[in-house]
């Protein structure tokens, strides 16, 4: 055990690497103080990382870092949300310093990526924990709602479905070791999300609603269709799943599969509708992406998400409605 | 195990009482959606409770939904700014039903008492932990700070102090089954700590400096001191105590419980620190205070904390500087 304190703690590991203008006063007192701009209102959104749960204990620190406040920016994406401060609860079971370096340099190069600054936070002995508070900005009356998909509107997703549900599955029955590019691949997806930031930003305006993916397209499409208060027809044809995806999946039964891409959480992309008379502007819009996106179905008036083949119009049938806690 | 999903869990318990107008949207999106007044600064602070560090697993939930909350609104207290939103990420081992109840009833009690809304949050299944995100408002540039103590200005500190700290001790020595009014008002003090803020808010504009006892007087003055570059010194004997404190600590060494007050933590009282000329100006504030206030000592230009006696003016040595978890 070490001789740091809590309050050395956060000052060694976590001081922000970048300084944002709109930040008075950061970590170091009982709060921090923070300039919100006239005309925009804030995003708040909270997320709690448990050991062996969410991650495992085991798992690289970068990586767990990484995802802590890759989650929280997919939030933010979703909400259309400009990123710009985060606060951090880290529980920890002991002061181990080469953990804490690596962990924190996950999470401090991720939020240099996007702009965003730690401004404080909280540490504490016990069971791995991690819990984060990330703040967004939107233009006042922007932000992009799950409640305001509208009989009609297209249903589109970006990036590929499934690759992280399938990481995990091959982790859990092959373990780790592997030499597969493919699996390689498939590891990133799961271990270091990529946040649509960027891409839910670009949405604002355009989206008539959206959601991360990160319970699975099935349970997340679905809160979008009940705060909505309709429904959705997806044709499984259509969605979206990468090569490597498809290479691991070769030996696999292909309802099975199919099922993994609709249902495995993890992904963190970005499921939103769109007004069909906006598809123009979203080609144009998307041309700044770092991915692709693809129509996968229709908001139906009728409630309930069905799924159908692309050829033959048949219904499907999705066995797992995603993953939830406490279930 | 219910069958309770962790969006059903949020839903069912933690349906807030009362309703904010500045509240765009609440639970149930991707992130809540605030409107931050033109002319305001937002203030927040993290805070992670941790089971058997900073409350036993088996303490009435009632009690651990109240502190958890208490906590952060201390935080709130000791920058002057307005509590205003509340999110929660709640780690628990599994759904039970009426502890769920009763946790959330004693922290939404307190959010109504101070107008708080909680506003989004997160649960997971691990060991017991909550962590706990709050905002607060403050005029442009009034919040308080630790960093601004000047030599010359009052010491000074809200209610008494020492009694949660004695609480906790006399529990550790003999348990928790008495039926002494004064160790039940003791316990009162560490269970339901009753957060300043109605105090803090009134101090914006007055006090130089301010903090809230958590880890103890001894350690949180010396956050002040070192923030802003100054020393002080306290006379012990002006550091005000609680009949209760008084009546149980009678059989104990004077020195010994002095220390107490003086290093003990889970106060959460505020200490602040005034210039001379504004002692009316506080006078006059405080009428409407839920707590009487005290001075005990002065800011000296020579850094370090040095505690005297009243009558000769002697040193009087502290043994333990205030708790630290890591230590």
């Amino acid at each position: 055990m070490s001789g740091l304190s809590e309050f050395d703690l956060i000052e060694c590991y976590f001081r922000p690497l970048i300084t944002r203008d709109d930040v008075i006063l950061g970590v170091g007192d009982d709060a921090a103080i923070l300039a919100v701009p006239n005309d925009t209102q804030l995003v708040v959104s909270m997320d709690a990382l448990v050991a062996d749960v969410h991650f495992a204990a085991d798992d690289e620190p970068y990586g767990i870092g990484h995802k802590a406040l890759a989650v929280s920016l997919s939030d933010m994406a979703a909400m259309g949300a400009d990123p710009a401060w985060v606060t951090l609860a880290l529980v920890i079971p002991e002061v181990d310093e080469s953990w804490l370096a690596a962990f924190s340099e996950g999470l401090l190069a991720l939020a240099r990526r996007f702009e965003v600054q730690l401004v404080g936070g909280d540490t504490a002995r016990g069971p791995l924990c991690v819990a984060l508070q990330l703040h967004g900005l939107v233009p006042c009356g922007q932000a992009i709602r799950r409640s305001s998909a509208a009989s009609g509107d297209l249903v589109c997703v970006t990036g590929t479905l499934g690759d992280a549900g399938l990481a995990l599955r091959l982790r859990q029955q092959y373990g780790r070791g592997h030499q597969d590019p493919a699996r390689e691949y498939l590891d990133r997806r799961l271990d270091r999300p990529d946040p649509r930031v960027r891409e839910g930003v670009t949405l604002r305006g355009l989206a008539s609603a959206a959601i991360d993916i990160s319970d699975g397209l099935s349970a997340d499409l679905g809160h979008i269709l009940k705060a909505s208060g309709v429904g959705a027809e997806l044709t499984v044809d259509a969605v979206p799943v990468s090569d490597a995806f498809l290479r691991c999946t070769e030996g696999m039964d292909t309802d099975d599969a199919l099922a993994l891409a609709l249902s495995a959480g993890d992904d963190y992309e970005l499921c939103f509708t769109l007004p069909e008379s906006r598809l123009g502007d979203l080609e144009e819009a998307a041309r700044g992406w770092d991915v692709p996106w693809h129509v996968i179905g229709r908001i139906t008036e009728v409630e309930g998400l069905r799924f159908i083949r692309g050829e033959d119009g048949n219904p499907f049938t999705v066995e797992r409605a995603g993953y939830e806690h406490f279930r």
